[in-house]
């Protein structure tokens, strides 16, 4: 069976409050798009931190001294930086306009995942608003597993992916930050390859390849759509958290 | 249209001096796939590698001062750790059992990309053979687009990927070594979002993320396979090379 990704067309603008999974549902009838067991469905980060109300308003940030510092240091907004600083744990490196943090919730990623484009919609023209990530993505995953697996009354696997940069490559990717109901690695280790010996490199990040692939079709600009429905997903679903998509510190070359 | 990625079963074990084109022609056909304009074939490294004939054997291996101290240090074995310096220009972190270097190709990657599972069918029993990166996959991806464009009278992409693990993520991804008519990057830089906000961080890995999703379905195990079609490639193609996903070290904040 092939690996179908399909971008859900129609989605409409997310408010804080929403119902995503009312929405979802009603965007996968208007797509005419079914969902089977061991479907799939992923969405972009910022719908589901636009419907958890993540929105700050940067008008009530009040930066700390060493926000102010590095504010300046790297010529970024200080209240932008502030809340950088909040939704991390550590700072690895700084360049013009770029934090490298370790984010709260175990990933590193530039700017804690802060997003101040293509995120107006609420407050007036003369606020700047900035949209944080979810609070707890996997639970945010979970959420909306449950609400689709009951009305739909099938068991699939929901994730929620955001675009990372990578240290030696351009170009952004898709990541899961949220998973609910699907591997995040698949271990092939100790399975013999053809010829019989060991594999050995072959922790597979099989929800991170998902997520490069949805945000393939997800695209980033005013045609993008934030819902892609997945189906062929080679590999069994499963319960599953973020968590065992991150390095651990002790295993980390690169800090 | 959907982002369709589909394994192409039944490629046959692929032996030095083998006609890659011709194979590809045969497997497509007897999976009963056709290719139209705008279709991508993606490879496994390992096949290229094997029909360029990049096997060294170990034995005829005599390793270096530097491989042997390097060797004792990191537990491998000198002879592979004397290969993985001949194909690498820098070496940047070391542990046990694993060399992250800066490939004579530009990415970086573990042990050089240097093969030594799944890659027997040469020599004796008794004998140890490696599987190098092919010598040019931007050249290799540009040679087998050439032959199967001709052959079906289509334009199509190509593109040779390999198996990388991440700085600071678990589990390996598929990433692009080689590209032949598929964009690396696609630069959403300065279009108006929704909202009329400029993008920011909007450089897209896009071969990348179509590299991760077809490792997904091409598998790791023996029931691998190392060519995959695509069809629903949502940019247009275009002549690229590898180099343009390759961070210049001027910006590289983790070496």
């Amino acid at each position: 069976m092939p690996l179908i990704l399909t971008a859900v067309q129609g989605f409409p603008l997310v408010k804080s409050g929403d119902d995503l999974v009312g929405l979802t549902v009603q965007a996968l009838s208007a797509s005419g798009l079914t969902l089977l067991d061991g479907d799939i469905l992923v969405f972009a980060q910022k719908i589901v931190s636009k419907a958890e109300g993540r929105w700050v308003n940067l008008a009530t940030v009040t930066p700390s001294h060493r926000a102010l510092e590095l504010a300046q240091q790297i010529e970024k907004d200080p209240r932008l930086v502030e809340l950088i600083l909040k939704e991390s744990r550590a700072v690895l490196r700084t360049r013009p306009g770029t934090i490298v943090v370790e984010h709260r919730l175990g990933f590193v990623c530039a700017n804690a995942g802060i997003d101040h484009s293509n995120v107006a919609g609420v407050g007036t023209a003369d606020e700047e608003w900035v949209l944080l990530l979810p609070e707890d993505p996997d639970t945010s995953a979970r959420r909306l597993r449950d609400g689709i697996q009951t009305h739909f009354g099938v068991s699939i696997g929901v994730m929620i992916i955001d675009s990372h940069g990578r240290a030696w490559r351009l170009g952004t990717v898709g990541v899961a930050i949220g998973l609910a109901g699907l591997p995040g690695l698949v271990d092939l280790r100790g399975k013999p390859d053809l010829f019989g010996y060991r594999l050995r490199i072959t922790q597979v990040g099989v929800a991170d390849e998902l997520a490069a692939g949805a945000s393939l079709v997800m695209g980033q600009a005013a045609e993008g759509t934030p819902l892609v429905h997945v189906r062929g997903f080679p590999y069994p679903l499963r319960e599953a958290s973020l968590v065992e998509l991150l390095r651990p510190l002790d295993q980390d070359l690169f800090r």
